[in-house]
């Protein structure tokens, strides 16, 4: 357990990691910090929230632990911003959903002789195409996949520690490099991500009433198309490269339907079927 | 309300429209008709079922409204095979996904000049990613769509009452040409499908680990990528040229984020999500 934690741009994310910490008893005393004025006065009266700072370096001095929930392209420089301030043997992660230059960022920045503190990225599995604080729940990593990535420099039991934080929230932590873990999310998040949205932006084109028409298949396969463009923007950005390859495998698959289909080779496309069949059947439930 | 209906084939949709005509007093007199003689003694015993046939000959007999539960490729034959024993003034629909074939088999097969009997298309979009009459539920069709599929030649009061039949049933009918409703399903539901199958295809190819770690949008994404490859197969080939459309328009799509993220062009990848989220947005919640 943490004496104290310090949780920077609170979301949905930020704020469930709050409730989180204080439904579990991970942190005695949550700091929050929020950059705007309604959003800290509405905080304020929340029961996992002991403290509202008004600015990221006031909010971090004293906390063993401080969690960045800014979106991706803000986490670099605000750790460069908060490492002055931060107390010996403090430990820096994050929420983003790419690590790779996050990690590198955060190391860099809390690298300086001065610097007795660690960065330590983690990326919980558990958004939703909803965004902000009043979305937030208590049991919102319960039985997710938390992501902790340290590089082959990180101290660690700094990495221990974040992984038993991530782990006494419920959650299933997997530790692994930085880079492997933005190959993995590429096909798993950020691919389906994409694959959404273009399904969307596809059937825009047709008659757009369709869409009433459409059962739990086209739901489920869509949802996702709701999250954030600009906050999706942002990571793909972060994780071109792996996710272009990610892409330009699926593009083969669906080429390969789509001959498949072209030919009639109705015995290609049952196979296809049941390549994705086998690869889905085994998911394990979500609590 | 109808005094006989009989239910040939009852899987997951033709129980669901067995307990929900109970349900809601749309039939007085149910009479089912399975192949396997162990299913037909289970049937026996359940309250929404009051008599179970052993061939579809026998079940179709004095029924007013004959449901053809089969897949798509075995619904002509069996209107076929049916249409000597129908009562006069019987109507035949079905559940088939795809419409323009069935619809145009169904027709020819009740033309017959003894025939006095109508066929009328009909397609619950109340789907699952199960089979099996285990799964049905009374509630499986409100606030669904039901698409009921008239040819131009087909009797009008034929098809105002499998309309009425539907919406007994608290579904919300759609009624559309056969042909317009194959290009509607290409879309909004085969399209999905065959997305979601591709893409669980094109992640077993890489470390198949990795689905342990995926969140809720690759769970939603893919779940009906475990649906029946062999029923799919199947909708596939009835529906192949528009299906094929479908997916070509869909490929441009993707090939167009594609090149945005090649191009590093960050403002056309905001763009197709902004499009994507616009159209997904107004989705109508399902009860």
């Amino acid at each position: 357990m943490f004496d104290q934690i310090a949780i920077l741009a609170p979301g949905l994310l930020g704020a469930s990691v709050a409730r989180a910490a204080r439904h579990y008893g991970a942190a005695k005393r949550i700091t929050l910090c929020a950059r705007r004025p309604e959003t800290r006065l509405q905080l304020k009266g929340q029961p996992w929230c002991d403290h509202v700072a008004d600015t990221p370096t006031e909010a971090v001095r004293d906390a063993q632990l401080v969690i960045i929930c800014t979106p991706v392209d803000q986490i670099g420089p605000l750790t460069h911003q908060i490492a002055p301030h931060l107390s010996a043997g403090a430990i820096v992660t994050d929420v983003g959903s790419v690590k790779s230059e996050i990690c590198r960022l955060g190391e860099k920045a809390l690298a300086a002789p001065a610097s007795l503190a660690t960065f330590v990225g983690s990326h919980p599995m558990a958004g939703s195409q909803h965004t902000g604080w009043e979305h937030s729940r208590a049991d919102l990593f319960v039985g997710r996949v938390v992501f902790v990535t340290p590089l082959s420099t990180t101290d660690v039991k700094a990495t221990e520690k974040v992984a038993a934080f991530w782990t006494a929230l419920a959650a299933d932590v997997a530790t692994v490099e930085p880079d492997a873990h933005d190959e993995i999310v590429a096909h798993i998040s950020h691919l389906p991500q994409i694959l959404a949205s273009t399904l969307c932006a596809s059937l825009a084109k047709k008659d757009v009433r369709w869409r009433n028409f459409g059962g739990g298949g086209l739901r489920d396969t869509t949802r996702i198309a709701s999250s954030d463009p600009k906050l999706w923007k942002t990571i793909l950005e972060q994780n071109r490269d792996e996710v272009l390859r990610a892409v330009r495998a699926y593009q083969e698959e669906l080429h390969g339907m789509e001959r498949a289909l072209a030919n009639r080779d109705w015995f290609e496309v049952q196979a296809i079927l049941e390549r994705g069949k086998a690869y889905r059947d085994p998911f394990r439930p979500i609590p």
